[in-house]
C-alpha cells in the first residue's frame, strides 16, 4: 500500500541540465521495519544496546545494503561503519553522511536509522540517475549515539573528532564493569589499547570535504506549519547538570512540618525553578528539562531525605544557554538554604552550540527548492553526532517533519512521503558538495 | 558500660502498698543488640522482612525469651506470638502488650522491638517483685506491621480486628507473586484458606481487656521538652493518597517550552501544595508528606511522560484531615488542568483516628506519676498496631524519648535510661490494669 513514488525531474535552467533522481518512500520504510526487528523489544518498540546481539545483526543488515548498491564497506576500530562510493576527485576529502542505528530501551524505528537506510538509498538514487561523483560520497554508520550501554552518547562521533581520552573512555563502565575497549574486543572491533583504538579512529585533517545528516526532527515545527524540509542552520548544545539534595529525612507520622527538612520538595522547588529560568529568557530557542528525578527512600510513610535532579538545558545562543545554567544553580543554593538542606551541584557537560557550514545549508536550501519543496531553516534541538562532526568537518543537518514531534518512543513516525523527500534532497545535496557529472550535463 | 539499673521504690500512700519493680536498662539493651543481629544489612542497619530466615530467627528469639522468662507461648495461624502469664482471674479478659519485630529495609533496632522485648522484660520485673496477675497478663509480638513484603502495614492487627478480608489479603502479593498465606504455609503457619486463618486469628468478643504498647516516640517532642514519658491520648491515622499525572513526555531538546505538558513539573507543583496545605491548617498536628515520586522514563534526555506520587497525610483531628485529603484532591486537578496533563486520583486509605481508653491513660499517667517520671499527654501521629486493636479492646501507648525523632533509619536511638523508665511504666501499668496483688499488699 505504501507506494509513494517520488519521480523528481529538475531542469537547471541557468545551465540547461537535467538532474533525476527518483526515490521509493514505500522502499526505504519497507528496510527501516526489516532494521527494527532487530530489537531486544518487540516491535513497534526498539531497543538496540551497541555490541549486543541485535546491534550485530543491525550492523551486517547496513553492511549488507551497501554491499548490494555497490559501496566498498571498511569498519573503524570503535565500529563505525563506512561504504564508499569512489568519486572521480579521490584527492580532496569525502562527502560523507550517516547516522546512527543504535536505540534506547523502548524507542522507535526512525531516529539515526533514517539517516544511515536513507543515505544508502539517496546513494542508490544517484547511482540510477546516471550521476558520477567528483569528491567520492560516503555513507556511514556511527556506533553509540546513544548513551545506553556507557553513560556516553555519540561514542563514535567524539572519537573521529578527537575530543576522547582513553581516561574518559576507559572510566566509563557498562552494568557488567567493562569499558568500551573490552566490549569493542568481544565482537572482533577493538585495539591493543584504548589510545591505539582513539588513535586509529580519528579523522585525519582534511579528510571530510562536507558532513550531512538526514534525520527527523524529533519536534513538531516542521509538521505543524506544513513544511516539507528544515535546513539546519545550528545545533543546540546541551548543558546538563546534577542536583543533589540532601536533608534528615524522618517518619511521616512523627516528624513535624517546622522539624522538617524535605529534599524531596527543595528537588520540586528546583524543578519549578528551571522551568521559571528557561521561560524568564523570553526566547523559544531556550529548553530546560528536568529529566531525572529520584527520591529516597521514596517510602510512603518517609520524609525524603534524599533528592537528585538532572537537568537538561539547551540553547542555540551559548552565552544565553550559560545565563540559565548559572541562575539554576543559584537556585539550587538558595533552595538547599532556605530549607535548610545540604546541596551537591556539578556540571555534567556543557558543550558549544555547533553552526552548519553556509555551503551545506546553501545546499541542503537550493536542493529543496528544485524539488519544489517547502523549506525552512532552523536550529535542531536535539543532540546529534554532527555536534561533533562540526569540529574536524564543515557540517550540515536535513530534517523531515515527524509526529507530534515525538521520537525515543515506540509510536514515533515519519511519513514515507516525507522520507522520500529528505532522502531526496539529501541525494541532490550529496550530489552539489560532490560536485560531480550528470549525465545530461552535455545537453 | 550500659549499666543503669532502676530501683524504683513505690509507696501507694493512700493505700499504704509498697509496689517494687527493678529494671535494668543496659540488659533491655543487650537483648534489643541480639535481636539486631538477625538483619539482612549489616548493623546498625536492620533489615527484617516478613518470614524471612532472619524474621524466622528473630521469632526463634523472642519464643526463646518468652520461654525463659515462664511465659506459656501461643502461636496463631498469622504467626502472632503470644507469652501468657496465667492470672488468679481466668474469666475475664486479658491485659495484652507487644508490638513487632520486623523492620523496613535499612531500619533501626528499636522501633516496634522495644515493645516486645521491653514488654518481657516488664512481666519478669513483675514476676521478680512478687506481684500476681488477676487477669492474665500475655505479652505478643505482631505480625507483620510494616508493609515492605506484601504492601500492607498492620496484617497481624488488622486481621485480629476482623478488619481483613480474604479478598484483600489474596490480592497483596510479594516480589515472587505470593499472597501472605502462601508465605505462611512456607514457613509453618497458616491454614487450608485465607477465610479459615482469618477466622482462626481473630480476636473473641471481650478477650482482651485491655491492650497497651510501648514504643519510642519516633518524634522529638518528648526529647525536646525533656519529658521522660509520652501517654499517649489518641493515634492519629494516615491517610494515603495516590496521584498519577501522565503527559505526552517529548525529547529534551526537541520539544519546545510551549507544547510541553510535563507530568514531572505538575508533581513538583503537587508536591509543594501538599505542603501548602497542610501549613494552612495552622496546626502542628497536621502533617503532610509526599513520600513517593516517580518519573518516568525518568532520562535526563526526554520530557517526564508520567509521575506518580505517593502521599500521606495525618492529623489527630479527623474532619480538618479530610479537609487537607480533599485540597490536596483539589490542586491535582487544577494543576492537571493547567498543565494539560491528564489526572488520576486515588484514596489508599483513610482511617478514623483512635482514642486511647481513659483507663489506660489514666493507669500510664498514673504509674509515671508513681515512679516520679516526667510526662505529658500527646498524639501518637506514627501508625501502629494499637490503631487497628482500639478496634477490638480499650487501647493505650506509652512512649519514651528517641534520639532527634529519628526512626526507620540505622541511627534510630533510645537511652537505656529511658528504656528502663518506659518498661518499669509499662509493668505498673499492666500491674493496675490487671488487678493483682502485691506481695506487701497485706502491711
Amino acid at each position: 500500500m505504501l507506494c509513494w513514488a517520488v519521480l523528481l525531474a529538475l531542469i537547471g535552467f541557468s545551465q540547461c541540465m537535467a538532474k533525476t533522481v527518483t526515490v521509493d518512500g514505500s522502499k526505504v520504510v519497507e528496510l527501516l521495519t526489516r532494521l527494527a526487528n532487530f530489537s531486544d523489544h518487540e516491535n513497534p518498540a526498539v531497543t538496540r544496546i551497541l555490541f549486543t546481539q541485535n546491534d550485530m545483526l543491525a550492523r551486517r543488515f547496513v553492511k549488507n545494503l551497501m554491499r548490494e548498491n555497490n559501496l566498498l564497506i571498511r569498519e573503524d576500530a570503535m565500529g563505525n561503519i563506512f561504504g564508499r562510493w569512489e568519486g572521480s576527485n579521490p584527492t580532496t576529502g569525502v562527502v560523507l553522511t550517516g547516522s546512527h542505528c543504535d536505540a534506547i530501551p523502548l524507542a522507535g524505528m526512525y531516529d539515526g536509522t533514517l539517516g544511515v537506510v536513507g543515505a544508502i538509498e539517496a546513494v542508490a538514487a544517484l547511482q540510477r540517475s546516471g550521476f558520477k561523483p567528483g569528491r567520492s560520497i560516503e555513507v556511514m554508520m556511527f556506533t553509540s549515539e546513544e548513551p545506553t550501554r556507557f553513560g556516553l552518547s555519540c561514542s563514535g562521533s567524539r572519537a573521529m573528532a578527537g575530543t576522547l581520552t582513553p581516561e574518559v573512555l576507559e572510566s566509563k563502565l557498562d552494568a557488567g564493569g567493562q569499558h568500551f575497549l573490552q566490549a569493542a574486543n568481544e565482537v572482533g572491533y577493538g585495539a591493543a589499547t584504548t589510545q591505539e583504538m582513539l588513535d586509529a579512529v580519528r579523522v585525519p585533517e582534511g579528510g571530510i570535504a562536507y558532513f550531512v545528516e538526514l534525520h527527523i526532527e524529533q519536534g513538531p515545527l516542521l509538521e505543524r506549519e506544513s513544511v516539507d524540509i528544515g535546513v539546519v542552520t545550528a545545533i543546540a548544545a546541551p548543558a546538563a547538570l546534577e542536583v543533589k539534595f540532601a536533608g534528615d529525612g524522618g517518619h511521616a507520622g512523627g516528624q513535624l512540618m517546622p522539624d522538617r527538612n524535605d529534599a524531596g520538595l527543595a528537588g520540586a522547588e528546583l524543578a519549578l525553578a528551571v522551568e521559571r529560568h528557561v521561560l524568564g529568557t523570553g526566547s523559544v530557542d531556550t529548553v530546560g528539562t528536568t529529566g531525572t528525578f529520584e527520591i529516597a527512600p521514596g517510602a510512603i510513610n518517609s520524609v525524603p531525605r534524599d533528592a537528585r535532579l538532572a537537568i537538561d538545558i539547551r540553547d542555540i545562543d551559548g552565552p544565553r544557554r550559560d545565563g540559565v545554567v548559572a541562575a539554576v544553580l543559584r537556585s539550587a543554593e538558595q533552595i538547599a538554604d532556605q530549607r535548610k538542606v545540604r546541596v551537591a551541584s556539578r556540571i555534567i557537560n556543557q558543550d558549544p552550540p555547533a553552526t552548519s557550514h553556509p555551503d551545506i545549508v546553501e545546499a541542503v536550501a537550493t536542493s529543496a527548492d528544485a524539488l519544489g519543496l517547502s523549506n525552512k531553516r532552523m536550529v535542531s534541538r536535539a543532540y546529534h553526532d554532527s555536534l561533533f562532526m562540526a569540529r574536524v568537518a564543515p557540517m550540515g543537518m536535513i530534517f523531515i517533519p515527524c509526529k507530534n514531534g515525538w521520537s525515543h518512543r515506540p509510536d514515533e513516525f515519519a511519513k514515507p512521503s516525507d522520507i522520500a523527500n529528505g532522502v531526496s534532497v539529501l541525494a541532490l545535496t550529496m550530489a552539489r558538495l560532490s560536485e560531480g557529472s550528470w549525465p545530461k550535463d552535455e545537453l
